[in-house]
Protein backbone atom coordinates (compact mmCIF):
# COMPACT_ATOMS: atom_id res chain seq x y z
CA UNK A 1 0.00 0.00 0.00
CA UNK A 2 0.95 3.68 -0.74
CA UNK A 3 2.65 5.43 2.31
CA UNK A 4 2.03 8.56 0.60
CA UNK A 5 -1.63 8.25 -0.22
CA UNK A 6 -2.50 6.91 3.10
CA UNK A 7 -0.98 10.07 4.58
CA UNK A 8 -2.49 11.96 2.30
CA UNK A 9 -5.87 10.50 3.02
CA UNK A 10 -5.29 10.92 6.95
CA UNK A 11 -4.05 14.70 6.98
CA UNK A 12 -6.20 15.66 4.20
CA UNK A 13 -9.48 14.91 4.98
CA UNK A 14 -9.21 12.55 8.95
CA UNK A 15 -10.05 9.65 7.32
CA UNK A 16 -8.09 6.27 8.26
CA UNK A 17 -8.75 2.99 6.22
CA UNK A 18 -9.59 -0.27 8.02
CA UNK A 19 -10.02 -1.97 4.91
CA UNK A 20 -6.60 -0.53 2.97
CA UNK A 21 -6.96 -2.96 -0.16
CA UNK A 22 -9.88 -0.71 -0.93
CA UNK A 23 -8.54 2.06 -0.86
CA UNK A 24 -5.70 -0.23 -2.97
CA UNK A 25 -8.50 -0.93 -5.47
CA UNK A 26 -9.99 2.32 -5.71
CA UNK A 27 -6.38 3.66 -6.96
CA UNK A 28 -6.31 0.61 -9.41
CA UNK A 29 -6.53 1.04 -12.95
CA UNK A 30 -7.73 -1.74 -15.37
CA UNK A 31 -4.85 -1.10 -17.30
CA UNK A 32 -2.98 -1.84 -14.61
CA UNK A 33 -4.54 -5.17 -13.58
CA UNK A 34 -3.81 -6.09 -17.22
CA UNK A 35 -0.22 -5.30 -17.48
CA UNK A 36 0.50 -7.68 -13.75
CA UNK A 37 -1.82 -10.46 -14.43
CA UNK A 38 0.54 -12.65 -12.35
CA UNK A 39 -0.25 -10.51 -9.33
CA UNK A 40 -4.17 -11.01 -9.58
CA UNK A 41 -4.89 -7.78 -8.80
CA UNK A 42 -8.60 -6.04 -8.26
CA UNK A 43 -9.31 -2.36 -10.69
CA UNK A 44 -11.74 -0.02 -9.40
CA UNK A 45 -13.98 -0.55 -12.01
CA UNK A 46 -16.76 -2.45 -9.38
CA UNK A 47 -16.23 0.18 -6.45
CA UNK A 48 -16.74 3.15 -9.21
CA UNK A 49 -20.34 1.89 -9.97
CA UNK A 50 -20.59 1.86 -6.60
CA UNK A 51 -19.45 4.94 -5.78
CA UNK A 52 -21.60 6.65 -8.55
CA UNK A 53 -24.66 5.90 -6.49
CA UNK A 54 -23.02 7.03 -3.37
CA UNK A 55 -22.16 10.43 -4.88
CA UNK A 56 -25.09 10.83 -6.51
CA UNK A 57 -27.30 10.38 -3.52
CA UNK A 58 -24.78 12.26 -1.10
CA UNK A 59 -25.41 15.62 -3.99
CA UNK A 60 -29.30 14.75 -3.85
CA UNK A 61 -29.54 14.98 -0.66
CA UNK A 62 -27.30 18.21 -0.33
CA UNK A 63 -29.46 20.13 -3.01
CA UNK A 64 -32.61 18.71 -1.62
CA UNK A 65 -32.22 20.34 1.62
CA UNK A 66 -30.29 23.64 0.91
CA UNK A 67 -32.41 24.79 -2.16
CA UNK A 68 -35.87 24.43 -0.51
CA UNK A 69 -37.24 26.83 -3.59
CA UNK A 70 -36.21 24.87 -6.52
CA UNK A 71 -38.34 22.80 -8.51
CA UNK A 72 -36.97 18.82 -9.31
CA UNK A 73 -36.21 19.94 -12.85
CA UNK A 74 -33.63 22.64 -11.64
CA UNK A 75 -32.52 20.65 -9.22
CA UNK A 76 -31.87 17.62 -11.57
CA UNK A 77 -29.70 19.88 -13.76
CA UNK A 78 -27.60 21.19 -11.34
CA UNK A 79 -27.03 17.58 -9.90
CA UNK A 80 -26.08 16.66 -14.01
CA UNK A 81 -23.54 19.52 -13.85
CA UNK A 82 -22.20 18.86 -10.33
CA UNK A 83 -21.70 14.89 -11.16
CA UNK A 84 -20.40 15.40 -14.66
CA UNK A 85 -17.25 13.77 -15.82
CA UNK A 86 -15.34 17.11 -16.21
CA UNK A 87 -16.17 18.44 -12.86
CA UNK A 88 -15.53 15.48 -10.91
CA UNK A 89 -12.61 15.05 -12.89
CA UNK A 90 -11.36 18.70 -11.71
CA UNK A 91 -11.92 17.66 -7.93
CA UNK A 92 -10.28 14.28 -8.13
CA UNK A 93 -7.09 16.38 -9.18
CA UNK A 94 -8.01 19.06 -6.55
CA UNK A 95 -7.44 16.04 -3.93
CA UNK A 96 -4.43 14.77 -5.95
CA UNK A 97 -5.59 11.75 -6.84
CA UNK A 98 -4.19 11.73 -10.09
CA UNK A 99 -0.87 11.68 -8.14
CA UNK A 100 -1.71 8.27 -7.31
CA UNK A 101 -3.87 5.78 -9.88
CA UNK A 102 -1.81 3.03 -10.68
CA UNK A 103 -1.33 2.63 -14.46
CA UNK A 104 -0.24 0.56 -17.19
CA UNK A 105 2.27 1.42 -18.94
CA UNK A 106 0.36 2.31 -22.34
CA UNK A 107 -2.07 4.36 -20.30
CA UNK A 108 0.63 6.60 -18.50
CA UNK A 109 2.49 7.23 -22.20
CA UNK A 110 -0.80 7.41 -23.59
CA UNK A 111 -1.10 10.98 -21.01
CA UNK A 112 -3.93 8.81 -19.24
CA UNK A 113 -3.06 10.54 -15.94
CA UNK A 114 -4.60 13.41 -17.35
CA UNK A 115 -7.86 12.31 -19.14
CA UNK A 116 -10.89 13.57 -17.58
CA UNK A 117 -12.91 10.09 -17.91
CA UNK A 118 -10.33 8.22 -15.70
CA UNK A 119 -9.81 10.80 -13.31
CA UNK A 120 -13.67 11.25 -12.81
CA UNK A 121 -13.74 7.52 -12.24
CA UNK A 122 -11.18 7.51 -9.74
CA UNK A 123 -12.92 9.86 -7.50
CA UNK A 124 -15.92 7.50 -7.92
CA UNK A 125 -14.19 5.04 -6.81
CA UNK A 126 -12.55 6.43 -4.13
CA UNK A 127 -16.55 7.42 -2.84
CA UNK A 128 -17.20 3.29 -2.98
CA UNK A 129 -14.48 2.41 -1.27
CA UNK A 130 -14.86 5.22 1.79
CA UNK A 131 -18.60 4.15 1.61
CA UNK A 132 -17.70 0.31 1.98
CA UNK A 133 -15.14 0.67 4.55
CA UNK A 134 -16.63 3.56 6.85
CA UNK A 135 -20.46 4.34 5.80
CA UNK A 136 -22.73 6.71 4.48
CA UNK A 137 -21.67 9.53 7.16
CA UNK A 138 -17.64 9.17 6.39
CA UNK A 139 -18.78 10.05 2.24
CA UNK A 140 -20.89 12.90 2.96
CA UNK A 141 -18.12 14.47 5.33
CA UNK A 142 -15.66 13.84 2.50
CA UNK A 143 -18.11 15.28 -0.07
CA UNK A 144 -19.08 17.63 2.05
CA UNK A 145 -14.62 19.34 2.47
CA UNK A 146 -13.91 18.75 -1.46
CA UNK A 147 -17.34 19.54 -3.17
CA UNK A 148 -19.76 21.51 -0.93
CA UNK A 149 -17.77 24.67 -0.27
CA UNK A 150 -17.85 24.52 -4.75
CA UNK A 151 -21.54 24.71 -4.82
CA UNK A 152 -22.03 27.22 -1.61
CA UNK A 153 -19.26 29.81 -4.20
CA UNK A 154 -21.63 29.54 -6.89
CA UNK A 155 -19.91 27.35 -9.17
CA UNK A 156 -22.63 24.95 -10.43
CA UNK A 157 -25.19 28.16 -9.91
CA UNK A 158 -25.39 28.89 -13.86
CA UNK A 159 -28.17 26.02 -13.71
CA UNK A 160 -30.22 27.81 -11.12
CA UNK A 161 -32.01 30.59 -11.81
CA UNK A 162 -30.04 34.08 -11.05
CA UNK A 163 -31.80 35.49 -8.17
CA UNK A 164 -31.86 32.13 -6.21
CA UNK A 165 -28.15 32.14 -7.26
CA UNK A 166 -27.59 35.40 -6.15
CA UNK A 167 -29.62 34.86 -3.16
CA UNK A 168 -27.09 31.77 -2.56
CA UNK A 169 -23.86 33.77 -2.27
CA UNK A 170 -25.13 36.50 -0.45
CA UNK A 171 -26.70 34.80 2.48
CA UNK A 172 -23.80 32.62 2.58
CA UNK A 173 -22.86 33.97 6.23
CA UNK A 174 -26.24 34.97 7.26
CA UNK A 175 -29.53 36.50 5.84
CA UNK A 176 -29.08 39.66 4.45
CA UNK A 177 -31.52 41.98 2.62
CA UNK A 178 -32.09 42.02 -1.08
CA UNK A 179 -34.11 43.53 -2.70
CA UNK A 180 -35.76 44.22 -6.74
CA UNK A 181 -36.75 47.94 -7.76
CA UNK A 182 -38.23 48.87 -11.00
CA UNK A 183 -36.60 52.03 -11.83
CA UNK A 184 -37.49 52.47 -15.43
CA UNK A 185 -40.94 51.32 -18.66
CA UNK A 186 -39.81 52.52 -21.85
CA UNK A 187 -41.03 51.60 -25.41
CA UNK A 188 -44.85 51.16 -26.36
CA UNK A 189 -47.17 48.61 -25.08
CA UNK A 190 -46.16 46.02 -27.91
CA UNK A 191 -42.26 46.31 -27.51
CA UNK A 192 -41.77 47.67 -23.68
CA UNK A 193 -38.27 47.58 -21.68
CA UNK A 194 -38.38 47.24 -18.12
CA UNK A 195 -35.24 48.45 -16.21
CA UNK A 196 -34.55 46.83 -12.32
CA UNK A 197 -32.02 47.29 -9.49
CA UNK A 198 -31.10 45.16 -7.39
CA UNK A 199 -29.97 45.65 -3.96
CA UNK A 200 -28.13 44.70 -0.83
CA UNK A 201 -28.41 46.05 2.50
CA UNK A 202 -29.21 49.03 0.47
CA UNK A 203 -26.71 49.53 -2.03
CA UNK A 204 -27.34 48.82 -5.75
CA UNK A 205 -25.44 45.83 -7.32
CA UNK A 206 -26.59 45.29 -10.02
CA UNK A 207 -28.79 46.52 -12.97
CA UNK A 208 -30.82 44.83 -15.56
CA UNK A 209 -33.10 45.17 -18.67
CA UNK A 210 -35.60 42.50 -20.26
CA UNK A 211 -39.27 42.92 -21.90
CA UNK A 212 -41.22 41.62 -18.12
CA UNK A 213 -39.98 42.93 -15.00
CA UNK A 214 -39.15 38.94 -14.36
CA UNK A 215 -36.59 39.00 -16.97
CA UNK A 216 -35.44 42.34 -15.89
CA UNK A 217 -34.93 41.37 -12.55
CA UNK A 218 -33.13 38.02 -13.69
CA UNK A 219 -30.81 40.42 -15.37
CA UNK A 220 -30.24 42.56 -12.57
CA UNK A 221 -29.63 39.35 -10.32
CA UNK A 222 -27.21 37.79 -13.43
CA UNK A 223 -24.96 41.23 -13.41
CA UNK A 224 -24.74 41.53 -10.01
CA UNK A 225 -23.08 37.78 -9.86
CA UNK A 226 -20.89 38.29 -12.59
CA UNK A 227 -19.55 41.64 -10.80
CA UNK A 228 -19.01 39.81 -7.54
CA UNK A 229 -16.92 37.25 -9.27
CA UNK A 230 -14.91 39.58 -11.09
CA UNK A 231 -13.88 41.55 -7.34
CA UNK B 1 -53.89 12.09 5.40
CA UNK B 2 -55.74 9.23 4.31
CA UNK B 3 -56.23 6.59 7.04
CA UNK B 4 -56.29 3.64 4.87
CA UNK B 5 -52.47 4.72 2.99
CA UNK B 6 -51.17 5.07 6.85
CA UNK B 7 -52.54 1.47 7.41
CA UNK B 8 -51.75 -0.05 4.59
CA UNK B 9 -48.12 0.99 5.21
CA UNK B 10 -47.84 0.04 8.32
CA UNK B 11 -49.64 -3.60 8.01
CA UNK B 12 -47.74 -4.76 4.92
CA UNK B 13 -44.72 -2.89 5.34
CA UNK B 14 -44.26 -2.41 8.94
CA UNK B 15 -43.36 1.57 8.79
CA UNK B 16 -44.80 4.51 10.47
CA UNK B 17 -44.30 7.75 9.51
CA UNK B 18 -43.03 9.85 12.06
CA UNK B 19 -43.97 13.40 9.79
CA UNK B 20 -46.87 12.08 7.62
CA UNK B 21 -46.97 15.58 5.71
CA UNK B 22 -44.00 14.00 4.33
CA UNK B 23 -46.13 10.60 2.88
CA UNK B 24 -48.72 12.96 1.73
CA UNK B 25 -46.65 15.25 -0.58
CA UNK B 26 -45.33 12.04 -1.61
CA UNK B 27 -48.86 10.97 -2.76
CA UNK B 28 -49.83 14.30 -4.26
CA UNK B 29 -49.22 14.68 -7.92
CA UNK B 30 -48.61 18.04 -9.52
CA UNK B 31 -52.23 17.81 -11.51
CA UNK B 32 -54.28 17.57 -8.08
CA UNK B 33 -52.08 20.86 -6.94
CA UNK B 34 -52.91 22.57 -9.24
CA UNK B 35 -56.46 22.03 -8.95
CA UNK B 36 -56.51 22.83 -5.60
CA UNK B 37 -54.22 25.80 -5.29
CA UNK B 38 -55.92 27.38 -2.44
CA UNK B 39 -54.68 24.47 0.15
CA UNK B 40 -51.12 25.47 -0.77
CA UNK B 41 -49.97 21.64 -1.13
CA UNK B 42 -46.73 20.58 -1.97
CA UNK B 43 -46.30 18.12 -5.18
CA UNK B 44 -44.05 14.95 -5.17
CA UNK B 45 -41.76 16.36 -7.58
CA UNK B 46 -38.51 17.29 -5.16
CA UNK B 47 -39.26 14.11 -2.93
CA UNK B 48 -39.14 12.27 -6.42
CA UNK B 49 -35.48 13.57 -7.55
CA UNK B 50 -34.32 12.42 -3.89
CA UNK B 51 -35.72 9.24 -4.04
CA UNK B 52 -34.48 8.55 -7.56
CA UNK B 53 -31.05 8.91 -5.90
CA UNK B 54 -31.78 6.73 -3.10
CA UNK B 55 -33.32 3.49 -4.98
CA UNK B 56 -30.22 3.99 -7.43
CA UNK B 57 -27.91 3.63 -4.13
CA UNK B 58 -29.68 1.24 -2.63
CA UNK B 59 -29.96 -1.31 -6.04
CA UNK B 60 -26.39 -0.44 -6.69
CA UNK B 61 -25.27 -1.91 -3.11
CA UNK B 62 -27.02 -4.58 -3.12
CA UNK B 63 -26.14 -5.79 -6.81
CA UNK B 64 -22.70 -5.28 -5.73
CA UNK B 65 -22.34 -7.37 -2.77
CA UNK B 66 -24.74 -10.05 -4.47
CA UNK B 67 -22.85 -10.23 -8.01
CA UNK B 68 -19.23 -10.54 -6.84
CA UNK B 69 -18.57 -11.77 -10.24
CA UNK B 70 -19.75 -9.59 -12.23
CA UNK B 71 -18.17 -6.84 -13.73
CA UNK B 72 -18.94 -3.14 -13.73
CA UNK B 73 -20.36 -2.83 -17.44
CA UNK B 74 -22.85 -6.08 -16.47
CA UNK B 75 -23.94 -4.24 -12.90
CA UNK B 76 -24.62 -1.26 -15.01
CA UNK B 77 -27.04 -2.88 -17.30
CA UNK B 78 -28.72 -4.71 -14.14
CA UNK B 79 -29.25 -1.49 -12.49
CA UNK B 80 -30.44 0.47 -15.98
CA UNK B 81 -33.32 -2.74 -16.02
CA UNK B 82 -34.49 -2.76 -12.27
CA UNK B 83 -34.79 1.57 -11.68
CA UNK B 84 -36.06 1.73 -15.26
CA UNK B 85 -40.05 3.37 -15.09
CA UNK B 86 -40.99 0.22 -16.29
CA UNK B 87 -40.32 -2.17 -13.78
CA UNK B 88 -40.82 0.94 -11.28
CA UNK B 89 -43.94 1.11 -12.09
CA UNK B 90 -44.84 -2.73 -11.51
CA UNK B 91 -43.32 -2.28 -8.08
CA UNK B 92 -45.74 0.78 -6.91
CA UNK B 93 -48.68 -1.18 -8.20
CA UNK B 94 -47.70 -4.64 -6.60
CA UNK B 95 -47.42 -1.94 -3.31
CA UNK B 96 -50.74 -0.77 -4.37
CA UNK B 97 -49.70 2.74 -4.20
CA UNK B 98 -51.64 3.48 -7.77
CA UNK B 99 -54.78 3.49 -5.71
CA UNK B 100 -53.85 5.91 -3.05
CA UNK B 101 -52.41 8.45 -5.36
CA UNK B 102 -54.10 12.13 -5.65
CA UNK B 103 -54.77 13.15 -8.87
CA UNK B 104 -56.56 16.48 -10.70
CA UNK B 105 -59.08 15.35 -12.53
CA UNK B 106 -57.65 16.01 -15.66
CA UNK B 107 -55.13 13.53 -15.09
CA UNK B 108 -57.74 10.94 -13.80
CA UNK B 109 -59.84 11.36 -17.10
CA UNK B 110 -56.93 10.31 -19.02
CA UNK B 111 -56.44 7.52 -17.18
CA UNK B 112 -53.02 9.05 -15.60
CA UNK B 113 -53.29 6.48 -12.90
CA UNK B 114 -52.05 3.38 -14.87
CA UNK B 115 -49.85 5.82 -16.39
CA UNK B 116 -46.49 4.22 -15.69
CA UNK B 117 -44.30 7.40 -15.75
CA UNK B 118 -46.46 8.58 -13.42
CA UNK B 119 -46.68 5.77 -10.87
CA UNK B 120 -42.58 5.20 -11.50
CA UNK B 121 -42.07 8.89 -9.95
CA UNK B 122 -44.62 7.85 -7.29
CA UNK B 123 -42.65 4.95 -6.56
CA UNK B 124 -39.32 6.72 -6.23
CA UNK B 125 -41.11 9.82 -4.46
CA UNK B 126 -42.64 7.72 -1.69
CA UNK B 127 -38.90 6.25 -1.08
CA UNK B 128 -37.22 9.90 -0.74
CA UNK B 129 -39.95 10.80 1.96
CA UNK B 130 -39.38 7.21 3.70
CA UNK B 131 -35.35 8.31 3.55
CA UNK B 132 -36.09 11.35 5.27
CA UNK B 133 -38.67 10.17 7.55
CA UNK B 134 -36.50 7.48 8.85
CA UNK B 135 -33.18 6.90 7.17
CA UNK B 136 -31.40 4.60 4.84
CA UNK B 137 -31.65 1.59 6.79
CA UNK B 138 -35.48 1.70 6.72
CA UNK B 139 -35.48 2.41 3.09
CA UNK B 140 -33.35 -0.79 2.44
CA UNK B 141 -35.57 -2.87 4.37
CA UNK B 142 -38.73 -1.49 1.72
CA UNK B 143 -36.37 -2.01 -0.97
CA UNK B 144 -35.26 -5.77 0.41
CA UNK B 145 -39.12 -6.77 0.75
CA UNK B 146 -40.83 -5.11 -2.71
CA UNK B 147 -37.49 -5.86 -5.28
CA UNK B 148 -35.03 -7.79 -3.74
CA UNK B 149 -37.04 -10.79 -4.02
CA UNK B 150 -37.72 -9.73 -7.56
CA UNK B 151 -33.89 -9.87 -8.14
CA UNK B 152 -33.36 -13.04 -6.68
CA UNK B 153 -36.45 -14.89 -8.45
CA UNK B 154 -34.06 -13.98 -11.59
CA UNK B 155 -36.19 -11.26 -13.09
CA UNK B 156 -33.52 -9.51 -14.14
CA UNK B 157 -31.00 -12.06 -15.28
CA UNK B 158 -31.04 -11.36 -18.90
CA UNK B 159 -28.97 -8.90 -17.82
CA UNK B 160 -26.25 -11.27 -16.70
CA UNK B 161 -24.41 -14.25 -18.26
CA UNK B 162 -27.37 -16.90 -17.95
CA UNK B 163 -24.12 -18.80 -15.91
CA UNK B 164 -24.34 -17.02 -13.26
CA UNK B 165 -28.44 -16.22 -13.32
CA UNK B 166 -28.79 -20.02 -13.22
CA UNK B 167 -26.51 -19.97 -10.06
CA UNK B 168 -28.33 -17.36 -8.60
CA UNK B 169 -31.55 -19.22 -8.89
CA UNK B 170 -30.06 -22.80 -7.61
CA UNK B 171 -28.10 -21.24 -4.94
CA UNK B 172 -31.46 -19.20 -3.48
CA UNK B 173 -31.66 -21.57 -0.61
CA UNK B 174 -27.86 -22.43 0.21
CA UNK B 175 -25.01 -24.11 -1.90
CA UNK B 176 -25.76 -26.69 -4.61
CA UNK B 177 -23.26 -28.15 -6.87
CA UNK B 178 -23.49 -27.24 -10.66
CA UNK B 179 -21.65 -28.72 -13.10
CA UNK B 180 -21.19 -28.39 -16.73
CA UNK B 181 -20.29 -31.30 -19.24
CA UNK B 182 -19.32 -31.21 -22.81
CA UNK B 183 -20.94 -34.12 -24.13
CA UNK B 184 -20.51 -34.13 -27.68
CA UNK B 185 -18.89 -32.42 -30.48
CA UNK B 186 -19.20 -32.38 -34.28
CA UNK B 187 -18.77 -30.66 -37.59
CA UNK B 188 -15.26 -29.68 -39.22
CA UNK B 189 -12.93 -28.04 -37.70
CA UNK B 190 -13.95 -24.71 -38.94
CA UNK B 191 -17.30 -24.91 -38.05
CA UNK B 192 -17.38 -26.85 -34.76
CA UNK B 193 -20.47 -27.53 -32.77
CA UNK B 194 -20.26 -28.24 -29.22
CA UNK B 195 -23.22 -29.72 -26.90
CA UNK B 196 -23.14 -29.36 -23.63
CA UNK B 197 -25.47 -30.20 -20.68
CA UNK B 198 -25.72 -28.56 -17.16
CA UNK B 199 -26.22 -30.70 -14.21
CA UNK B 200 -27.49 -29.68 -10.71
CA UNK B 201 -26.60 -32.89 -7.93
CA UNK B 202 -25.99 -35.13 -11.02
CA UNK B 203 -29.45 -34.55 -12.59
CA UNK B 204 -29.23 -32.83 -16.31
CA UNK B 205 -31.43 -30.05 -16.21
CA UNK B 206 -30.71 -28.72 -19.68
CA UNK B 207 -28.64 -29.12 -22.67
CA UNK B 208 -27.25 -26.59 -25.12
CA UNK B 209 -25.45 -25.93 -28.25
CA UNK B 210 -22.81 -23.41 -29.32
CA UNK B 211 -19.94 -22.86 -32.08
CA UNK B 212 -17.35 -22.97 -28.80
CA UNK B 213 -17.65 -24.61 -25.07
CA UNK B 214 -18.48 -21.69 -23.33
CA UNK B 215 -21.24 -20.87 -26.14
CA UNK B 216 -22.51 -24.22 -25.71
CA UNK B 217 -22.53 -23.63 -21.76
CA UNK B 218 -24.43 -20.33 -21.92
CA UNK B 219 -26.94 -22.04 -24.21
CA UNK B 220 -27.50 -25.28 -21.50
CA UNK B 221 -27.92 -22.62 -18.81
CA UNK B 222 -30.62 -20.96 -20.69
CA UNK B 223 -32.31 -23.61 -21.43
CA UNK B 224 -32.22 -24.85 -17.91
CA UNK B 225 -33.62 -21.38 -16.92
CA UNK B 226 -36.39 -21.28 -19.17
CA UNK B 227 -37.26 -24.72 -18.44
CA UNK B 228 -37.37 -23.53 -14.48
CA UNK B 229 -39.57 -20.70 -15.25
CA UNK B 230 -41.71 -22.66 -16.94
CA UNK B 231 -42.47 -24.89 -14.23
Amino acid sequence: MNEQLLQLIKKRFQVEFKDTTLLEDAFTHSSYVNEHRYLELTDNERLEFLGDAVLELIISEYLYGKFTDLPEGKLTKMRAAIVCEDSLAKFAKACQFDHYIRLGKGEENSNGRQRPALLCDLFESFLGALYLDQGLVAAEKFVAQVIFPKIESGAFSHEMDHKTALQEILQRNGDVAISYQLVGEEGPAHNRQFAVEVSVEGHVIGRGQGKSKKMAEQSAAAAAISDLNNN
